[in-house]
């Protein structure tokens, strides 16, 4: 299950038309330029690309134009996870339809303080209900924006019951020891920093890899920490590493999707991209001015597009 | 504006079949009952009635379900608020299409810390796509479950910009001093109290009435508050509102959807009420003969089934 899907992953940016619909070719392009520059996979619909902000029939439209548009299927993760199993299952479906190799489901998130049986119960109608032996799910632990957490003791209980469908998790919590200890007590089940602080830390301890928003302009450094890792050379690792967080630092001291599209607006020269749906909103001129100045004193230079 | 609805209303629960798909003709009747014991109106597709734990095809089938079975649209304000615009103008659309006069909005929830501009954005959004004089929203405050607050900045510009299509607020957030401040600030601008502690004290600052999951089983009582406050009686309504508050307090002690499914289902004699759909979860039966046990002692009994 682990060697499924593993080592770096941009948390795909969704551009949008003029519209503020889904401009699929700028999307299949930013996932061609995306796997050129150091992503092993991608993870298109989650809370990055604004998936949320879609409707069901959008998402899978996304899907069905970057398979059309020669994306390779077997490198996405979809984000499925919606707050009604119908939703969830209807795109669980459509990805493994697709060829997905996995998906990255979040809890029914609308119910705060929910029990770990009703949380288990959801998932297990996702299984029965998708009733397909292919299914892989990626929990999608991220209870700043849920407000649902995905604790150890649910992923025990889910693994159990559902032997090779649960494959592994996105951890977007933030809490590094949250990701050792799950990677470190469940052999097979690929842990993902959601941060691309943790990617070194978290592949130290046995995890898959990262999914990260600042992926989608800086996924070559993470590239360079999973290599230099997988050579065993940790000083290069600890210095990429280093790097990379000190990227990601400047980003996230802003909104994370808004900084991404104001940073490849001004990469690309395509101002296609700052646009963004409600009621995520653009940085103002004075934060996108504060921003790139920070990246350009650290000598951030995405590569150049394709 | 502030005619338009008021009162005694429920946040109509939505009962389940063995499929866990919606029970239409259960629903129905429910409604009836409640519309026969105490209620002005129904808050159908609320948090209560499990409304983001359907697909937006599922609840629109349960509004063309009411208004076939006979429920009268014009005491309706349903719930049509999702994280992506175009299911929440599908449904607003629905609902108008089906004559409720007004909807029940939350704001798109899935992104936490947004900006006002960014809510503002997403509300100017529904109105503008709606497109329809007739739309009537009243913004569904309630930040413990959706993680996202309307405060009062946000509702003055909405009413600047949108004259007469923001109606009224109903306030889940258990803060009276924001219902009291908000009827007020805002004239003609309809406050509901989310829970039915707080009914009186918002009638007397000048509100509409109450939305409330407790309505479900003792708008009767919340009915004799409102009729006590209209003709002035006030000990009359200091009463009623204290006895109205102990079966609150009872009730809210337990998840409130499972405590409600779990006392109609005795009053009805139904088992089929005890069914909820995950994350939900139905109470253990300790906790149920808990909850029984203390109504039992307050010698609170909803009236007869209709």
């Amino acid at each position: 299950m682990s060697d499924l899907l593993n080592g770096v992953f941009a948390a795909v940016l969704t551009p949008l038309d003029a519209d503020k619909a889904p401009d699929h070719a700028a999307m299949a392009a930013h996932c061609r330029w995306l796997l050129d520059h150091g992503c092993n996979g991608l993870g298109v619909l989650g809370t990055t690309g604004e998936a949320n902000s879609f409707t069901v029939a959008e998402r899978i439209a996304i899907l069905e134009a970057l398979a059309r548009l020669g994306i390779p299927p077997h490198v996405l993760m979809p984000g499925t996870g919606c707050c009604a199993l119908a939703d969830t299952v209807a795109l669980c479906r459509a990805a493994m339809d697709l060829g997905a190799p996995g998906v990255l489901v979040l809890p029914p998130f609308y119910y705060k303080n929910v029990s770990d049986d009703g949380l288990f119960a959801a998932f297990a109608d996702i299984v029965e209900q998708v009733g397909d032996d292919r299914l892989r799910i990626y929990l999608y632990h991220f209870p700043q924006m849920s407000g649902v957490a995905i604790g150890p003791p649910l992923i025990e209980r889910l693994l159990k019951a559902y032997p090779g469908a649960f494959a592994g998790m996105k951890d977007s919590s933030g809490d590094l020891s949250n990701m050792i200890q799950n990677a470190r007590a469940f052999p097979g089940f690929a842990v993902f920093s959601g941060s691309d602080e943790f990617l070194l830390p978290v592949l130290r301890a046995g995890g898959a890899g990262c999914i990260t928003a600042v992926g989608n302009i800086a996924a070559f450094l993470a590239a360079e920490v999973l290599a230099a890792f997988q050579r065993g050379d940790e000083k290069a690792a600890e210095a990429a590493q280093e790097r990379l967080s000190r990227v990601r630092r400047i980003v996230a001291a802003y909104p994370l999707t808004a900084a991404l599209k104001e940073i490849i607006a001004r990469h690309t020269g395509n101002d296609g991209w700052r646009r963004i749906r409600p009621p995520l909103s653009l940085l103002s001129p004075a934060d996108a001015a504060a921003l790139l100045s920070a990246l350009e004193r650290e000598r951030f230079y995405p590569p150049a597009s394709g």
